[in-house]
């Protein structure tokens, strides 16, 4: 038996996710976000929801263009940073002396720190309530030599971080469970 | 520096849920869904991103209700079953050995098994390309006694399957990190 716990947005974990963009003077900005999910394969694309008032909004209405970057776990106090911070009042990259590295492919910069990013152009924006889905679709992705094994990401040392929604609340990526596709060959009884 | 690994949907990582749904004739159905994520706060809503080959595509346009369950890491084999086989040819839920229960808020089956459920009512249907999203309004959320500490959702208890897209692996929740909106106050340096 289920208890009712209301209409909440509880979707046990979200991938934190620190989004990156210009604004109309073309200074870099981020924000963190956790409403960020894959929403097709062909072509690749991201949706990215955000509230009106962030200054990213406006960034990436002008600009049509953002960046998806992955922190890991030891940057989680920076990454919290940029989600509380607003770029209207402050540069956030430096306060967090973190550092932009303008894009190759679109026209937004992302965190030369952080181990992976995809480099996105707006696709489709959907208005459905107090957050627009921005819909990205993924130009390229990018990531650095020390997370990759012979090409392959290595996902223990990306080492990125959940978010629980509501209990707001972050945590790190486990032990390794199995191959996705083959596990289930033994899941019908 | 980093490398270019070229346009794919590496979002490290993807929660895994269980998308529930009824056919035409009333037969409950549920498969595995990576392509998912919170996309507004206000209604709270979520978006699962399906191809149209799928079964349950087909369920959701004619129901316009579906569940979002969220597995256990124990259940990783059946989770990753009901991903591969499909509603047209089998009864998933008696193969994997799982049992539909009928949401009282909507018109679709959730897995009783798995701690935590978002009921959904379709809102918006947006075609991308190989997928098509449909965004859900959460008309409830539903969670096992088990999972609740003081009706707090723990998320040790949930226990959630993580997605490794492209390399296809799956991976369980790691330590607790911190709070939220909190641990960012020692983020700017």
């Amino acid at each position: 038996m289920k208890k009712s716990l209301g209409a909440k947005t509880m979707l046990y974990p979200t991938p934190v996710s620190v989004v990156g963009t210009y604004d109309k003077e073309g200074k870099p900005n981020i924000m963190t976000a956790a409403w960020v999910g894959v929403c097709c394969s062909k072509p690749p694309c991201v949706a990215v929801s955000l509230r009106k008032a962030t200054y990213t909004y406006g960034n990436i209405a002008e600009r049509r263009a953002f960046t998806v970057s992955t922190p890991s776990e030891k940057y989680v106090k920076e990454t919290d940073y940029v989600g509380i911070a607003s770029g209207r009042d402050v540069d956030k990259f430096s306060a967090a002396k973190l550092t932009p590295v303008r894009s190759d492919v679109v026209d937004a910069p992302y965190v030369e720190e952080f181990p992976l990013v995809l480099e996105c152009k707006l696709l489709h924006t959907v208005e459905i309530g107090l957050h627009t889905q921005f819909i990205g679709e993924i130009i390229d992705v990018k990531a650095d030599e020390a997370v990759l094994e012979n090409g392959i990401l290595d996902m223990k040392k990306v080492n990125p971080i959940l978010y629980a929604p509501v209990i707001q609340m972050y945590y790190g990526v486990g032990g390794y469970l199995g191959k996705a596709h083959s596990l289930g060959k033994e899941g019908a009884h």
